[in-house]
Formats: C-alpha cells, structure tokens, sequence
C-alpha cells in the first residue's frame, strides 16, 4: 500500500475509531500497526514489513492465519446457507459442532448453548447457574464466587465475577455481589519455592474456599474458574491440584463448578482443555477464542444434564431459559470450527504441537539467566516471565517507566507482536508455530528484552 | 438431504443442542425446522420446502440470505486477511467501516467503539456512560433509566435495563437498580385513539421523565430507549414526538440519550436510522443485527466527541476504557459491513423499499377486517398486529391456547416462519421483500389467521 493511503487510513483511524483497552492517547504519538496481509504466524504492515503474531491475536488463533482449509469451509457453507435464526430453525454444522463438542469435552457435559464470545459464555454460565438453583427450590443460592485475580470478560455480569481490579473497580456501583477467594498463585512463593511449599499455598487456598463453603454454601450459586491458568491476571500458572481440590469441595458443598476455558481451550495448554491436567470435569464450561480458530465470534456454554434438565418441562412452568443473541449458532462460524476439529484429527495437531512446546520448554530455560527476569514458567504453548527491578528480591520496576510498554514498541521494531501485561512478557502461541520459529521468536524477544532493560540497569 | 439423515440430526439437536429462548421440552412433540438452503427472503428445509422468512432471521437480514456480493466480499477479505486483534494492531476495513458508520449515522456522533452483538453493545454504552460522568467529577451520577416494555439484551447490564418480566424478573438479585419510565404506547387508548389523545398519551410519558429529571438528574448518567419502535416488548410502536421530547429533556437536564438501534438500524423502518424519524441524534447509539446485513456477529457504539474526549488522557490518569471483546473489529464482518453500505447506495435499497413497505401499508389495512385482530400498525417494513377474544373490548385469549404458538405451526405449514411474540404477530421483513411476496406472505398469513381463530370463535 502506498505511503500516501497510509497516512490517510491512519489519520482516519484517530478520527473515527476507538479502539479496545487502549488508552487513545498513547496512540498520538506511536501510530497502530496497520495490517494488509496475514499468514501462518506471520502478520504483514503496509510497507510489507513482518511480524510473529506470538500472542494469536489475542489468544484466538490456533492453526495459522489463512489456513485453506478453513476458508474453504467458510465458501462451502456459505454456498448452503448464510445466517439463519437458531430458533425454531436448527441446521447441520450448529447441531454438529454441539456433538462433537460434548465428545472432545470433559466428561460429563451434555448440552451445548451457543452464543457470539466468551463474555457472553460467561453470561450464560452465570445466568443458568442462577436459574437452575431457584427452580429446583433452592433460592437462596444466588451468589457467586470467583478468584482473586481473576478475568472472566467485560459484561456487567462478567465484569462482577472479574478480580483484576485494573479493568473493574470503576465499575463496583453496577455490580452484583460476588465473594472473592484467593488465587494459588506460586509466585508468591518467590525464590523459595520447593514442591512442599507449592502444596502448602494451594492448601491454604483450597482451605479459604472449604471456610467460605462450610459457612455460606446454602447461599452460593457457582464458583467460576479459569483452569490452570490465570491469562489476563498475568499468565499465573497455579498447580492442577488446585483444581482437583476445587472440584471435590464443589461435590461435597453443591455449589457448581465453572470452568472457563475461553482463553485455554482448544489445545493451546497441551491438552484439549486446561481440565484435563487436572482430570476433572466442570459442571459449566464456557468456550470461545479458540472455537473457531480465533476466525470469527463464536461462543459455547456447555452443561451437565441435570443442569439442563431443571430447564425441561412444560412450557406454563415457566422454566424456559431466557436467552439469546441474534447471532446464535451462526452456521458460518460453526462451520469453521467443524473444520478446525477436523484439523485436529487429520493433522494430529495436538500431537505436533508438543514437539514445539518441548522446545519453547528450552528456549525459555535461557531466560532465567537474564537480567531482571523471575518466574519463567510454561504450560503447552503458552510461556511467561516477569521483569522486576530486582528479581532476587522481586522489587518492581517504577510503574511509570511503563516496561511492558516499552517491550512492545521495542518488539515490533524486532519484527514481534508482543503484548506485555504490565511487567509480564508473554507468548501465546499459535499451535501451527514450529520450534525454529520459537528459536526465532526468542532469540529476537531476548534482544528485545536486553534493549529495553540495558538502560534501566 | 434424504429422510434417514434428516432423522439423524434431529436425534442429534434433541441430545445436544440447547436452543436459546426455547423450552425444549416443546421440540419434544414438534422438530425444529431443518434448514439446508436460503436464497433471498427464502428458506428451504431438507425435503426442499419453502419459507419465507418473514421475521428476516430475528431481525437481522437486510439484502435477502445469500448475497453474491456479500459472499464475494468476504472471499476478498479472506484472501487477505482473516482476524487479527484490533489493539495495537488496525485494519483498513475496520477503520473504513468507522467513518462510514459517522457518515450515515445522525449527526454529532464521531467515535466508533466495536463489539460482537447488541447485548455488548449496550453494555459498552452503559459503561461508557457511566465512566464519562465518574471521569468529569460527576460521580453521583451512576443510575441508568429505561422504558416499560423495553429489550435491550441477555447480559446482565443489558437485562439490569429490561422491563420485559418475562425474561428479566427472574434475574433480579443479580441486576443493577435501574429506574423504569412509562412506555407511551398508544395501544393503551384502545378504540379511543384520536391524535389528540395521543398527544396527551406522550405528554404524560414525558412528564414522568421530566419529574424524575428534576428531582433526580444529579444521579442520573443516561436514559436507554428503543427508537420509535418497543420490538421484544411486542412491536410498540410509538410516536416521534416522544424522542423528540426524550432529547430536549435529556439536554435539558444533562442525561446521556442512548439509542438502542440494535434492531432498528440500517433501514428497517423505512430510513436509515430510527431517530431519523425525529429529526434527533442521540449521545450514545448502539448498533448490530443489520450492521452486517445480519450475515455475521458484529456491533458498534458510537458516541459524541465529548464522550471520548473524557477518556482521552495520559495513561497514569488512569481514564483507559478497559473494555474489548476478542474478536473486536473483525476484519470479515467489517468487509461485510462495508459491502452491505455499498449495496445501500449501488441498488438505492432505501427507496427501492419504499415502494415494498406501501404494499405492505395497503395489506395491513386488510387485517383490519379480521375476526380478533386489533391495532394494526406498521413502520416501513415493520407491520405488527394484536390477537384478541374479543378485540372491541381488548379481551385477550386465555393463556394456555398459546395463540402465538398456533399461528408459528400453522405459519410452518403454509410456508410462513412467523415468531409470534405473545398473542402479536409482526413481520420484520428483508429490505429486499419486493410488492408481489408481501401480498403471497399476507394473504398466507391470513388463511393462517383463520384457520387458527375459526374453532376458537
């Protein structure tokens, strides 16, 4: 594209839009990349300049951007039929994609509700739960519990069961009531962490979460999770046994379990589903991003049967569940995301992909000699570490020289697309990357990294 | 599709698949009609049977299913790009599509936030309402007001503003306290409707929100409203002179306006944009189901400069609107937007339709004649009309002959989908719906009609 038609779009971007959880301002200076091309990992500006998408455009994507096969599968639906209502109506890929999302799903979930992305999944998960406790006579169940940093969305109601305080105290007065619990985050362990010490802090987390359930279990709907890892919290990656202690008071108390893999789903972990690691079963799971393929809104909130079947009976009972969006089992987008399971199956992906985990394993064993970095950790192809002033000592860096700022300016300069969360340095891998392209990824971040910190030393 | 597999998935939607606003325990005796191809206002299930879809899909199709220049537009797309994240990152149809929505929406909205679906859309409005006021030192002012009668989505900030009982009662401890206006429909004047009587009817609609204002503006961040027509609350048709009364009162006492122009958006009432029918603009609009020609999930908040110019600061001020959904901005919606405002001006759909929503006009006028059949109303291709026992005396139908319901089977099996809301049938029709398939769809609907009412007279 020329430099003129550039400068025009980027001027008309600063006129008309508003871009996502982005201070607008930060964009009078620094122009947003603008994108014309995009393939594999690799995104392209307008000058044709390169850069590894290491984040999947925002944790979504899994098999590469313009993957043939699932353009091909869009034209093919869009031969058939376009959108149709989900109501009344049903069709092919919407009842398809419902099967075979309760068979790669843990057991135990039986019916699928759709709906267009992961807040709204969330949504749905919250609002069932609620419903489901009133018509089986237990109304005073109507609190929910989430986790100290925790993000599940930006709904109201998703936004009310969110613990990054960042993206949700301005809005407490809209709020509803929920109870936070503390996070296992190990990272609090500093360096004396030893597998003792591990188990200790999730004990006590899981004991937090025993007190509240002993005390107030007649009054709580659902605790809502994100399995393994906390992603927009800043990649905390807690011990599966957290989970498998989680899951056994959720039986014992009768409070429900909801898992929300929106962000882990989908093999980005290096397993189907973050449950797996810990070999456990939610009694909600909420699924988007990855769904299909990070190409376009699609959302599931999948259920266990007698959940479902509070729901089920004659229509003056008043037990239908209220809720929809336009958009619903849109026959495009479960199109696509029949392909990408079948991506899975035909090109073993899952499998291929831990040849890559193997080596991201590796590469980010060379961070730890770096200066200013702590907390290497890893799970599949998702990898972080935290800059500190003082790793030894985990001191902070001064919150206004911004590093995580500094590290994407500097990376895209590096040809990578990273998007710190505060001090925390992440990758969220595509499962399509190769390890070469791993090596490459690392060995420019570490440039980057010496770049932005040499300085500040 | 042969009868065998036809059975096949329909075992498989009974045992997978939940369907939103359905009791499913209904679809127990009656199938959901299985769709296997669309073409213009048509859908053909799998024994090849016609309907029309005379509700456009929930609202949401606007140039008719299957739109060669739709489908091209997103082959193009594709063969650029697919979804990349809309942060840091931008695109030109995305950037594209934001002026153009500036250009065709009223006057004096500048700034262009996306999201998925209406309910994200009104939650963007409601947040970025009530953070402009937190932001310009009027913290009191957190409260939101809405109308009687209203939808404006499922998620929980979109049902907090619902005053549909059916679908929001249920879900009171988790809703945010919100105040309810009076709805100015004019079907509460029966058979005594006059102009003048319905002059008085707004008076007193808008008296109620003026008091409110005074007494409690200083509390007050903004009013919601569906322009010009209630839809979910029962196709409500009201007159302009109530919008125009909500803008000077909102100005007046400085109260954000925000219109829900989820469903009414891009043509349906015969311009462009409801408000249009008022001559106003409001401070905040959302946008969806049309947007995209009701081909894929995407929405739009568009807001007055001044609203985004309270955001717009150095970060440490911390005013970032921490809001964004993953598939913000998606290149193939924003493509499909763009050829849809493309076919608006190439095919002048707007006029063209005219002449369709006379017909409909002239049809209407037919029901009147009709046994049970009060308050016939129409707004371009919107027409909607009331069921009654006795429609003299507005004496309903007993609830359990779920009149609505009756008239969906029958509409199946004369070609017609109708979704009845309550005892209202409406259509919603497809800008494309020429004179000739409106007279087919009404003098089907009326053998329905008398078919459904005749052993019940």
């Amino acid at each position: 594209m020329d430099r003129e038609r550039q400068q025009e779009l980027r001027e008309k971007d600063r006129q008309y839009v508003w871009h996502p959880f982005t201070q607008m301002k930060d964009y009078a200076a620094q122009d947003h990349v603008l994108i014309e091309k995009a393939d594999g990992i690799m995104l392209y500006d307008a000058d044709g300049k390169s850069y590894y998408d290491t984040i999947s455009s925002w944790w979504c994507n899994v098999h590469g951007h313009g993957n043939p096969r699932i353009k091909e599968a869009i034209r093919r639906q869009l031969e058939q039929f376009d959108h149709i209502m989900f109501s009344g109506l049903t069709h092919q890929p919407g009842i398809e994609l419902a099967e075979q999302l309760v068979q790669v799903t843990p057991d135990g979930l039986t019916k699928v509700f759709y709906s267009d992305n992961g807040s709204t999944a969330v949504e749905v998960a919250i609002k069932m739960s609620f419903q489901y406790w009133q018509q089986i006579g237990q109304q005073s169940k109507t609190n929910f519990v989430f986790m100290e940093n925790s993000y599940h969305g930006d709904t109201i109601g998703a936004v009310s069961v969110g613990g990054v305080d960042l993206y949700h105290a301005m809005f407490k007065p809209l709020l509803f009531n929920a109870i936070r619990v503390p996070s296992p985050d190990v990272r609090q362990l500093g360096n004396e962490r030893t597998p003792e010490r591990e188990a200790a802090l999730v004990a006590d987390a899981l004991d937090a979460v025993r007190t509240l359930f002993r005390e107030r279990a007649h009054e709580l709907a659902g605790i809502i999770v994100e399995p393994m890892i906390q992603a927009a919290g800043g990649m905390v990656i807690y011990p599966a046994a957290y989970l498998r202690g989680l899951r056994e008071l959720c039986a014992q108390f009768n409070v429900h379990l909801i898992a929300d893999e929106v962000a882990t789903g989908f093999g980005r972990t290096g397993r189907m589903f973050a449950c797996e690691h810990a070999g456990i079963s939610p009694d909600i799971l909420c699924l988007s991003k990855g769904l299909t393929a990070g190409m376009m809104p699609l959302a599931a909130t999948l259920c266990r049967e007698e959940i479902y079947a509070a729901f089920y009976d004659d229509y003056a009972t008043q037990k239908t569940f209220f809720h929809g969006h336009s958009f619903t089992g849109n026959p495009v987008a479960c199109a696509v995301a029949l392909e990408s399971l079948r991506l899975f199956r035909d090109e073993a992906v899952l499998e291929q992909s831990q040849a890559a985990a193997n080596t991201l394993t590796e590469q980010m064993n060379t961070f730890t000699s770096l200066p200013h970095v702590a907390d290497v950790r890893q799970l599949g192809m998702i990898a972080a570490l935290d800059l500190y002033r003082d790793p030894e000592t985990r001191t902070p860096f001064a919150s206004d020289l911004r590093i995580g700022t500094r590290m994407y300016h500097a990376g895209l300069a590096e040809g990578l697309i990273l998007r710190p969360l505060g001090d925390t340095i992440y990758y969220w891998l595509p499962l399509c990357t190769t390890p070469s392209q791993i090596e490459d990824i690392v060995e420019r971040t570490q440039r980057v990294l010496r770049q932005v910190t040499a300085p500040l030393s």
